[in-house]
């Protein structure tokens, strides 16, 4: 049996490391007589790689090899992904992907030709890179009714939150260091503004809660405003400051979605992760809840996902996965501010107690923070539960409370 | 397709429960038009119980009932549970099992019945209740060998732990808490002396690296005699004690395999994991270190386990899962005496400084503890690396060094 490749970027690459590295281990779980790497499809050159036979630049090479059962697309972006994995599933080869975007964008419509024409199309990669977490949901936790879900998804702005809140650097620091590290791309937009996150909960909610959520339905902040001065507001409150993307069932057949900075408490397992790592937590009917941590990023981590993947097509050529990732639906996902939340807020007042009087006759009682060297005309606090909107209508009717900054607590 | 239940315990009775509540989304996810219960075995009788009119006593009935193409063996313990399933394997029906001592006792012998009769035999349930783990590794992480496996394992022993380190319980309180909290049987011995996690480190070692590995071979400790002298001191280290079960590639093909309490230091995924939850790490070589957590026992966490397997039972009817776990080989475990550890030691000493000095000599550089209210003629340090023999030698000839206490140090 034979696979292609499609796009030999990070991903990519490390997909044809990984495969080589441990290839008889990979045939034998494969239970094919032999699965072998055919094609690499990119337009660049890589004079001297040692796959360098393998190199084409003509997609239709591998749309029309029969030979070529399997295609990896590790090429990125919307188009021409989009269209050249269409093809292949509608040509009888499965698919494996790596690809948030498109999964995000389009995964109702590829699932839906690959079941049509009895192929695969599995994106284990796209979400959590190494973690197994989309097998583990629509398969180990396929006796469960899941109730919600909740992530840190990023691994850009995990480390960078990670250095604001160990070593006290500023966001814009902490930001440089990830780029020198490699962890963040020169435009780090996607990463830092939540647009990454946004794509990778859309695709657990799809799978958790059975219909399509997309990107564009989702309330999505990002880390860019986070100041050190809350990062140590948080801490004294007993918390730490996370990128989290979480979905959640609602009443009436509609669910929750939203990616935004919120405050973990210490000692819950999404506190602890540090680093470029990701964790994911899914709360389930019967078996309350569990967590998948590992690297969310990272040319190995990922490539193992993928090829895993592959081994997966390669023993159930015949077998079409049911996902149960249904279309979706008019107003599915509801608006946040309708939802209700805690919320920490740092403000700047005039008078100190008589604002926090206000606040309190307005929101009832909070839980006032402290930070070293916080300046006489700041205030921090955790509120009580409410509506969103409510919560936020009131504090800004507060006299002489500018609010800040202001991030949502989780139970988590 | 009909499913019978062999056991109605704890277990067994929560497989019921779950499977009737989620009824019409397990039958969706099983892609049979139908999956319903048809016996439950149990030489008890339970009066008044909503499925009274599916109980049997008889064995038989099952295995000559050719529409019950499932069943799920929840009555534990060795004796009849592997007479009943090898039958009912050979007689072509598919088990699912959650009996950690039956599978890591006879596990390659039933997958090798499973696999001559085109059933399959699954497990998950064995290992971390709930936590998705044989899947996850089996399939999620098929592209990676493999290379390190460590658990928080046992639930009820990591309840008694964290009440030592949270509130200074002494162990037989926090077992006695235990027990009452029905955490603990009330002969503990299973748990608390390391039984229970050693089957379950014998599962995970099978499968990730191929070779039965049996309970016999694997050196196990428990946690009574770990004194709260020894968990102040660990956490003076910063660390915390956890009981873990770990199993390693060696080389020429060996595997080490142990249980023991061990030094898990702060900041380790494992070292947060608090109550009776469960932990497992999994270390390859393209995803690194992946950990997976969760209630790793109780009623429904196990039972919602036990259901996904049915699930992918009725599912795959035809094709059997390929383990790849194979028979065992003699001196397949090394033994852990020959292998690297550091250790954690407290002793009595006649002259603190006179015999910390000689230890010095004796091991090298020792990293020395302190503790609130320590005795004057006690000591507690961290050694560095060395062969466990050849470190424990040397402390025993220390002269005026009364060991009275030794955890060894991980690195995870």
């Amino acid at each position: 049996m034979y696979v292609a490749v499609m796009g030999y970027g990070t991903v990519g690459s490390g997909v044809v490391e990984v495969f080589n590295k441990n290839h008889e281990s990979i045939v034998r779980r494969s239970t094919q007589p032999s699965l072998e790497l055919k094609y690499i499809l990119d337009l660049r050159d890589f004079p001297g790689d040692e796959n360098e036979e393998k190199f084409i630049k003509d997609f239709n090479i591998i749309l029309h090899d029969d030979e070529v059962k399997i295609v990896v697309e590790t090429m990125g972006g919307l188009h021409p992904a989009f269209e050249f994995v269409s093809q292949l599933l509608c040509a009888g080869k499965s698919v494996v992907t790596s690809n948030k975007e498109l999964v995000a964008a389009k995964g109702y419509e590829l699932l839906q030709m690959a079941q049509e024409h009895n192929v695969n199309f599995l994106f284990e990669a796209s979400v959590g890179g190494g973690i197994p977490i989309i097998r583990p949901i629509t398969q180990c936790l396929a006796a469960n009714e899941i109730d919600e879900i909740a992530g840190i998804l990023n691994g850009t702005t995990n480390f960078i939150l990670t250095m604001m809140i160990e070593k006290n650097m500023t966001f814009s620091d902490a930001l440089k260091l990830a780029q020198d590290n490699g962890y963040a791309e020169k435009d780090p937009t996607a990463d830092v503004e939540g647009h990454d996150a946004c794509r990778k909960i859309c695709i657990l909610a799809s799978l958790c809660f059975g219909k399509h959520v997309y990107p564009e339905s989702v309330h999505t902040e990002g880390i860019s405003g986070i100041a050190l001065e809350d990062v140590a507001y948080v801490q004294s409150g007993g918390g730490v400051i996370k990128l989290l993307g979480c979905a959640k069932r609602q009443p009436g057949g509609k669910i929750s979605a939203i990616v935004s900075p919120a405050v973990v408490q210490n000692g819950s397992q999404l506190a602890s992760v540090r680093d470029v790592f990701n964790a994911i937590l899914v709360r389930g009917d019967a078996i309350g809840d569990v967590v998948f941590y590992g690297r969310g990023a990272g040319k190995l981590p990922t490539a193992s996902a993928v090829v895993a993947d592959v081994i997966d097509c390669a023993k159930h050529v015949q077998r079409k996965k049911a996902f149960g990732w249904g279309p979706s639906e008019e107003n599915y996902v509801v608006d946040y501010r309708t939802l209700p939340v805690a919320l920490y807020v740092r403000a700047e007042v005039n008078n100190r107690e008589e604002t926090l009087a206000a606040v309190r006759e307005a929101v009832g009682e909070v839980r006032v923070l402290s930070r070293e060297g916080a300046p006489e005309n700041e205030v921090a606090f955790f509120t009580e539960t409410d509506v969103e909107q409510t919560l936020c209508d009131k504090l800004a009717a507060v006299p002489g409370l500018h609010v800040r900054s202001q991030i949502r607590i989780t139970d988590y």
